[in-house]
């Protein structure tokens, strides 16, 4: 039967550029009966993020995906047979599934995700997940925002970049973002009423980001570095805080253009500070219940970019670094139950 | 009366690249009388510091200076004429001079230097003036080191970084100098008794630095930006400070060569934090205290580069920027006092 094989994508090679199918080999494998403990999940979303090829490339805060492992990767699934008595059958759960269709589990590093909210089962593998949270610490914690403060967020139409910018309009901040197409200006003005959005590729953009912000740059949410950062910081008051969220721009090259505007850190006496949504994933129930509240509220918009085709995973993924992406960029590998 | 002009360097064209006599005229002023409240001074040691190419190129936390006006810098001299009651004949003053044999002030930002602390002058305009205090609180402040730490230290035979070694050790560092000979590096292991020193001029630089520091970095005090920041962001343990004192590679450039390296900032949750030294102007006492109790001690020494030929000032402040200054670089204009 079709169904008992299990689609996997097996990490062949680390890439230096964009990934693309060399570096992927597809199998189908047997799903082997449970033991004890274990349970098996039907995946029906995986989580595609900018961080995966960084995983794939390298040891970096967590050891490089091996050659020949299922290639890493958060999903979304349900419980299709269990001999784990905390993980029932038809329970929706997430956690650390790879790049397959099935897996096999203890439920380690595996959470079950609430189906009585009223919000889509994909909202938890976008706001109200990683995505959400990253975006949440980022910028209450790194940031520190106070009212009335300017806050320029880049690739601030992708899926963290996006809350982020609302979390500041809540703050009340002077919200501008930088983004890579005037569609995606347009709908972070107009949808998610930031208050100014650049689209970086405009001969003059930098013009436009100074007039975005007269009064100077005290938060910046920083997701691509490179051009975008240098932007940000030659705009900075003294004490402006980065946080470094993400450097886009240099996970897709092997030579990444780097920063040319750090002196700019000493005459205003501010900081980068990067981080990691992992450290804070104690204390995510704090973001996951502001962010819902602000999402019932309408005060937090989202949208899901959610593609199909699986045999397509190694290709699709490269849209996170060519913007092409609109929103959170999932693959639905099966279909999600009701 | 050849005593009675006031030899001066006018800032005449902004730099781009390094400073060349282009940039500045020669002239001598007659020395006018003294109002109530003023006095003269006789400056005999100007103090040549990396970011006074900045001061003349554009605002940074101070305003440029002006085209016209004397070239700004610190400076000490001796009261020759005094017609404010707090500055007396004879009193041995420090302040912002300029480049200029003689000034006239209030004793606006000017300070008297004690003159029974056993420790010669010229040790007041290095390890006991800015120098000194840019040293101690980037440090202890901005680095918050640990004992048992490694601290890897930029331009570090230069006037801070030695200070900032030493106070490393003192703090019981595992510490690790940058420097550009084998002279210097040598100083640094051998008479400031640092860990390990080495030559970035070296084709195995790299290798060397990792050897230097087996258990990583957690402290970096950074002078002089572009590959030396990558390198040292090469080794970062979780949570480093990197302590951004001074950018020399990006002053002398119109293109600085940038950082590549800043990603390893998200993996290791690391940050860099720019300060001034006039931030801590205020809490300079505790500085000076604890700096001159080190240096009666033996265990923090200094050198000074101190340079005669006030008509060469022009090109001698370049010897900042190409290496070639051993220690904290004074112009002597006139002779100090015994």
């Amino acid at each position: 039967m079709k169904s008992e094989l299990n689609r996997q994508w097996i990490l062949a090679k680390r890439p230096e550029g964009l990934f693309s199918e060399d570096h992927f080999t597809y199998q189908e494998a047997i799903i082997r009966p449970l033991q004890d403990e274990q349970f098996l999940v039907e995946v029906f979303y995986l989580s595609l993020d900018p961080t995966q090829r960084m995983w794939a490339q390298t040891d970096t805060y967590l050891p490089a995906v091996k050659i020949g492992d299922v290639m890493r990767s958060l999903g979304m699934g349900v419980v299709t047979k269990s001999r784990n008595p905390a993980f029932r059958e038809g329970a929706i759960v997430q956690g650390m599934t790879g790049w397959q269709s099935h897996v096999i589990t203890d439920g380690r590093g595996f959470s079950q995700v609430p189906d009585n909210s009223g919000l889509p089962l994909a909202a938890y593998m976008g706001p109200l997940g990683m995505t959400g949270i990253t975006a949440y610490f980022g910028l209450l914690d790194i940031g520190r925002p106070s009212k009335g403060e300017t806050l320029i967020v880049s690739a601030a139409a992708g899926a963290v970049g996006s809350i982020a910018c609302q979390i500041g309009k809540i703050k009340g901040m002077n919200v501008v973002g930088l983004a890579g197409s005037d569609a995606k200006c347009n709908w972070l003005t107009k949808e998610l009423g930031i208050d100014a959005a650049v689209n970086y590729r405009d001969a003059n953009a930098w013009q436009q980001l100074q007039e975005a912000c007269p009064e100077g740059v005290d938060v910046v949410f920083e997701n691509v570095g490179g051009k975008m950062l240098d932007m940000a910081l030659g705009l900075i008051n003294v004490g402006a805080r980065v946080a470094l969220c993400g450097y886009i721009s240099g996970y897709a090259k092997e030579q990444n253009p780097g920063s040319h505007n750090l002196p700019m850190l000493i005459s205003k006496r501010a900081s980068i500070q990067g981080f990691l949504v992992l450290d804070y994933v104690h204390k995510s129930r704090d973001a996951i219940s502001d962010l819902g509240k602000w999402m019932m509220d309408g005060r937090v918009k989202y949208r899901m970019d959610i593609e199909t085709g699986f045999k397509d995973l190694p290709v699709t993924i490269n849209k996170l670094f060519s913007g092409e992406n609109n929103g959170k960029l999932l693959m639905q590998i099966n279909t999600p139950p009701e």
